[in-house]
């Protein structure tokens, strides 16, 4: 055997299949979960500091860890300068915490549904995934408590004092993956669960891909205190530190005055997509399917009437120029997902949602 | 037991120490391999095209790869744009390439000494680390052939053909590190070994840190065809994709036509450090230690005469405010390497190195 035994479990994600066609011209994509491009904003270039070309601190700069500390208090969550970790994306988080924590057997706890990118690490490291609703939890639990992906379901207060409550008897790490946070179009709440937790370890999750730019790929992450020395020599490992031109361009817009206004605006923007995409859905699905108004975040779930096998339907839909997420990806056990599947909001115009719901009711439909 | 079995083979590496000491006002390091701040690109940050800022694919950027292909090709490794993928620095092929193959206990060749962020991703993995100069290769190869890091030694083309053909013998995968390659300050042979295998896989490793900008973050790989799926799935596992902003700057860079200039400058500037520092260590440590003339790369590599443990030095030196890596670091058996120990040249300026070497020699002295 030559490679690895993790390889056995290595499997590409469809997200990276579907990826290389969304940029095939007249293509109409619900399948990714990009922020529109036209709302990226614009980065200042100029004045960069020397030092951003330069080697850096594993840990990030510091300036952008203060912020990130300053950040974290307005949302609820306490944390020193030490507990800040820049990451290469939110992504790389799921990667150190996956090192951190998983052996070859080691069950970790999961939403059913959940992000399919989440899994595949998981299950690259050999966990055994198990769920989130059992009584007891294993020493580690991922969760994406506000907008989730693939469903959108925001935890109520009771849901997450439940979740940090049952981490803290189980001794469970909670893994809290927020990407969303910023993206709320309506008041819900969005208090960080490991903000809750009293005795359990921690590690929560940040992104700046979907309210400044994915391309930069950029997060950080925050964790409770003994877990930091670790997470610092992974991360080190990993790729010593992360890109600190873009270090530098997410601090200036962070501390950016015109910051407030251009959140307020890049919610409302999002919130008229979500609008729009609810309207063709009830168009085009209102006797296929059911579904839930997402409060927040970049993705609506649908669930058809009838069981169809979406996968079998998936190359149909590409062939027609338009593309979607079967359901089955973000499925932890192996269960079927039967006519559910993800639909993005966010990238699609007015005029490609009408026409691509309408397509792919069509082809539902048959 | 909380954490993941490879938890309790990592370690910090002196590397990240020392790099929260060299930041000290005052400090000389000899201790990193950073560049020289003021030979950093002027980078163009006009025109950036607004899909730098969105997600990417998780190869690269399409024209970065293909630039990629052009540069093998003039150092004489052919390839195809389907073996390119695009790296957040070499260090995360270390990352990927560890994950394909290293399972707790496989056996992984090494030179003695070598580069040590290597060592602690290979034994993050649990790998068990054999000599390079064995009969016999394992399944896993590393070697830095050109201007190794410690040591500086550059294969000759005899050497890199035995190399070569060690691995196609055993069938041992080669990973090639190669960040130092246009660092050359003699005429020496840099023709990658991978290039002269016949049948065994392999992976080299390119870097934009020694010649551009090591705060992007930005590196490559090229490897054997049947290699690429699975370090694709790897790095998307990883990270998503590299930064797109980072990508986009380097191949202005690669593509820009005074790029020769600023190399043969770069080139001259480093050759000239060397010099001075090499007439520095003639006049403070010609009784003291030997040492070999680097015809390339960031470092020199010093025996002092009598097996001094300099590791038990270091604190003293660092108090003098003079920063160096003691040998210990990069060695993999876990033998000892009393009396040797490695400078980097091309950070001080000629009145810090005189300074720096003259404090070190007087500390090793007594």
């Amino acid at each position: 055997m030559m490679y690895s035994k993790r390889i056995d479990g290595l499997v590409a994600s469809p997200l990276r299949e579907i990826l290389s066609v969304i940029d095939r011209p007249g293509m109409i994509s619900f399948a990714g979960g990009l922020p529109a491009t036209e709302q990226l904003p614009q980065f200042n270039l100029a004045n960069i500091p020397q030092q951003a070309m330069q080697y850096g601190a594993s840990e990030g700069d510091t300036a952008l860890r203060e912020q990130v500390v300053k950040e974290m208090a307005d949302i609820g969550l306490n944390c020193k300068l030490d507990q800040v970790l820049i990451l290469s994306g939110s992504q790389q988080g799921l990667d150190l915490v996956a090192k951190l924590m998983i052996d070859s057997g080691t069950e970790v706890a999961v939403e059913a549904p959940t992000y399919l990118a989440a899994l595949q690490v998981f299950r690259l490291f050999g966990a055994h995934l198990t769920p989130i609703s059992a009584e007891r939890l294993p020493k580690l639990t991922y969760a994406i408590p506000t907008f989730q992906n693939p469903t959108g379901h925001c935890m109520t207060a009771s849901e997450r004092h439940a979740l940090a409550k049952k981490c803290d008897q189980s001794h469970s790490l909670l893994l809290e993956d927020d990407p969303y946070r910023d993206l709320a179009y309506e008041t819900c709440e969005r208090r960080p669960v490991c903000a809750l937790i009293q005795t359990a370890p921690w590690v929560y999750l940040g992104s700046f891909s979907k309210s400044l730019a994915p391309g930069l790929r950029l997060g950080f992450l925050v964790a409770a205190p003994e877990l930091m020395p670790h997470l610092t020599h992974l991360k080190q490992a990993a790729d010593l530190h992360s890109n600190r031109l873009a270090q530098w361009l997410v601090l200036q817009q962070l501390q950016d005055p015109r910051r407030v206004q251009r959140m307020n605006d890049l919610v409302a923007y999002y919130r008229n997509k979500r609008d729009a995409f609810e309207a063709c859905l009830q168009q085009y699905f209102f006797d296929l399917a059911t579904w839930h108004k997402p409060e927040g975040g970049l993705f609506y779930w649908l669930k058809l009437h009838q069981p169809t096998d979406t996968r079998a339907l998936l190359d149909l839909a590409i062939s027609n120029n338009v593309a979607f997420m079967p359901g089955e990806s973000f499925m932890p056990f192996g269960d079927a997902a039967l006519g559910q599947f993800r639909l993005n909001f966010s990238h699609a115009t007015p005029a490609q949602m009408h026409e691509g719901l309408s397509k792919l009711a069509a082809i539902f439909r048959t």
